[in-house]
């Protein structure tokens, strides 16, 4: 170990490599809740040839490394074990370069994806990502995870928007694929490789990402839908009518908008509650023949009876408080005394079945419970919160695995295994698909030194 | 070999194996001009358990496997070397699922991709991909080649449009995630592996899709532009202000519409010639709100000269009309008696500046020849076709493909590498990027049995 430290230092420099006591606390934890832990020492690379340099020596000493970047990942990815030691990309930041011709942008791995987003603003354009985690996550971390998000309907996840990388291997090797063109079929495309792989088969270094034009004349309305099928009808409906345009499809069911109102002391919406209200926005174009497209369409499903009642924000303040609801979870899931959260997907046709199991299983098993579910009807992905006093939360897990597994769904539809869902990734995966991901982690990462002890 | 034939009949029946004459002709080459050849054998399984077989005893024998789906592919990948057993997927074809609800098409792996097509458009939606060749192409081999064509700009390249895959690796074991989700981030995405990798990773067996919504009011208009950077600038107005709508965005440079009038006959567009044409198409909704909105952009982009003149298809024959320029090549191409097609990208910026280089280049080293340049400009995708008696088809594939590594573009863009462009591919990738790729095929198919001597 400590030669490994001394190699580290040699080769990177004293101000690089931190141990013991100096090892910031930022470095101890990630967003997902476990148990704050020091690794063993802590390196800061200044530039990806520290990163080669740094990767090389632990490569040749068997030394696991775990990634670091902005630590907002909620499966225990990043967070380290005691025999780790962390890279944080902390000082690789900036952006490279925006090519407004290419509609690209290329940036260091260590970015806060919120100065990305300013930044292609600045230039007239957005990024297709965007999560609440904005302000700390990095887009290496963004890459890393395949973030999903707000923006998944029309943009889809950060897979689609990444055009090109550079990473370094588990030896050292820096590979590069700077890729600004849409289209490239030379060779194997291994950025797909290092997308989703929660940093176990490379770190990612530099990114160049897809720059999207904004859109236009965004309106905003909540739909109430009689049920799930009632909501998956609506959806093809709007992505029709939209084209293009369709932004936003949220699912809020009943328990979420009790929970609005109970915890948050939202004013309920409809005179009625519903059993399941959407959340839509549609970019449909500027001006007052935007604005016509838009209530033409919501009229049209009114008039038919596929929605049952709807609001239509008029101004700035009606779209907050519409999104409000959509957002109540941030007020009341961190005062919960303890809590799971969950983040899975169903094939769209079953959430509504799904969703029913979820919601008897929560009624029989933990009465007392608050648990509430919402989520992003539209990419198949559903947000489950059970929380109380006396939670069990193996217990709930298991239960609530064991339904997702039962509607061949995903254990993580976004936030990645990490740590926290070894356990569970077989319940989405076959055996030959474990064993293929294994064949691939053992060819890029011999040593099993990226991120040892997480995904697989 | 014998051997391999044996143990091939025994496992797969007769009529699953052929041999010397009993091969027949399609088997024996593909689009890509290569000279016929006949392989060792071909075999042809009934299902998805009788590839398994006979990849288990080729890959037991180190016995070489080329895959062969619907042989339109231009890269050679599909083409036998003699020493070859081709595997055919023609009987693996057939729809076995629409899911209205969850938005997803599944079939087996050689079934045409225009059959898939019309089996959406009857459930109501639209598929994301399509190419010249749908009548034969198979949706295996889109995958397996990571198929682009007219969609791109709007649905993306094969890649973006695929949710599921079953594959057989090298060595028989069936891989399989049938996956209908649009997030699914628990564990790796080997799916990803998949596509592009021309069957040299593996045989895909079945294929999920995800369907698209018909888009509604489709309106074409042909534009005059001055130059590339102004068509750059136009391409980001229309994506801006036609939001998800812009569905086609094509160049046409002044040798391509000399050639069309010239070579087919077609009545010039426009009075004057002009540097670059833009072949224009969005949907804007149905009905004249619809019509409104696409001339209304076009008449501002008019306006403010960005475009020089346009023509906005009134009916379905105007439109017909002004397709006809961008399909001229399919009329004089054939005819040419020697000629090399190019399929290159470029970062867009730089499109300008490249296609000068190239036309400059025919200019004084074909200067007898015809050489045209168009392409899918927002894709940053461009085709060249160099052609007339006595072209030196290796010496215009080396000056050109000079040109492309000067311009860190690619040397494929969507058709592929297979073995026509082996050569060329470290033009456009590293000596890490190729080992790397060596790597991952080492680790999949160690006994190079899959489409050897195709890619790498
Ligand atoms: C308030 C909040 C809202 C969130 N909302 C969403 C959401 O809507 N959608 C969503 O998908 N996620 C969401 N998340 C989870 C999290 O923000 C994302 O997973 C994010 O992509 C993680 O980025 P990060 O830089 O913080 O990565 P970290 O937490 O530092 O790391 C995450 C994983 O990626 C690896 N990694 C990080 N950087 C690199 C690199 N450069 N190279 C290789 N591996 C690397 C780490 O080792 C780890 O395995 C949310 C989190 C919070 C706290
Ligand atoms: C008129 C015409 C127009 C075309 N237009 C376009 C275009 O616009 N865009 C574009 O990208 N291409 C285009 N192509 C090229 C070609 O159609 C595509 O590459 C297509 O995807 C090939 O499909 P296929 O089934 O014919 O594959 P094949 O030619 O049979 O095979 C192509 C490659 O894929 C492999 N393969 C095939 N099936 C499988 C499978 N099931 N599993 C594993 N590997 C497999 C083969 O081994 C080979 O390497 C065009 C071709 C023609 C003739």
């Amino acid at each position: 170990m400590s030669a490994v430290l001394d190699d580290l230092h040699a080769a990177l420099g004293a101000d690089c490599v931190r141990a013991g006591a100096d090892i910031p606390a930022r470095a101890h934890a990630d967003a997902s809740g476990v148990a704050p832990t020091r690794p063993l020492a802590l390196v800061l690379p200044r530039d990806v040839e520290g990163v080669s340099r740094a990767l090389a020596i632990c490569h040749a000493h068997g030394q696991p490394i775990v990634t670091q970047g902005g630590m907002t990942g909620l499966a225990g990815g990043a967070h380290p074990y005691e025999t780790d030691v962390a890279l944080s990309l902390e000082r690789l930041t900036g952006i490279e370069e925006i090519d407004v011709e290419a509609g690209t942008l290329t940036a260091r791995a260590g970015t806060p994806l919120q100065v990305l987003q300013e930044a292609a603003e600045e230039a007239g354009f957005m990024l297709g990502i965007d999560l609440g985690a904005r302000g700390s996550c990095t887009i290496g971390g963004n890459v890393s995870t395949n973030a999903g998000g707000n923006n998944v309907l029309r943009y889809g996840m950060t897979r689609r928007n990444v055009l090109g990388l550079e990473a370094v291997l588990a030896d050292g090797t820096v590979v590069s694929s700077l890729n600004k063109m849409l289209k490239n079929n030379s060779g194997y495309d291994w950025t797909q490789l290092m997308i989703g792989s929660e940093g176990t088969l490379g770190v990612v270094t530099r990114v160049v990402l897809a720059l999207q034009p904004r859109p236009e004349g965004v309106r905003t309305a909540l739909c109430a839908v009689s049920d799930t099928r009632a909501a998956l009808r609506l959806l093809r409906v709007l992505e029709r009518r939209f084209a293009g345009g369709l932004l936003v499809f949220e699912g809020m069911w009943r328990d979420f908008m009790e929970a609005a109102t109970r915890e948050v002391g939202l004013a309920p919406p409809f005179a009625e509650p519903h059993e399941l209200l959407i959340l839509v926005e549609a970019a449909t174009g500027e001006g007052e023949a935007g604005t016509a497209r838009f209530e033409e369409v919501l009229g049209a499903v009114l008039e038919d009876g596929l929605v049952v009642d709807a609001i239509v924000a008029q101004s700035e303040s009606d779209r907050a408080r519409l999104w409000a609801y959509r957002e109540s979870p941030y007020e009341y899931q961190p005062k919960l005394p303890v809590f799971v959260s969950f983040d899975v997907s169903f094939p769209r046709g079953r959430i509504g079945e799904a969703v029913a199991d979820m919601q008897r299983a929560a009624r029989a098993h933990w009465p007392d419970a608050l648990s509430v579910v919402f989520g992003h009807i539209a990419d198949s992905n559903l947000h489950l919160i059970v929380g109380g006093p006396g939670i069990d939360k193996k217990a709930v897990e298991e239960r609530v695995y064991g339904i997702v597994a039962s509607y061949g769904g995903a254990v993580s539809a976004e936030h990645g295994i990490g740590r926290n869902k070894r356990a569970y990734l077989a319940l989405s995966r076959s055996e030959p698909e474990l064993a293929l991901m294994r064949t691939i982690k053992r060819a890029l990462d011999p040593a099993d030194i990226l991120n040892r002890g997480r995904v697989l």
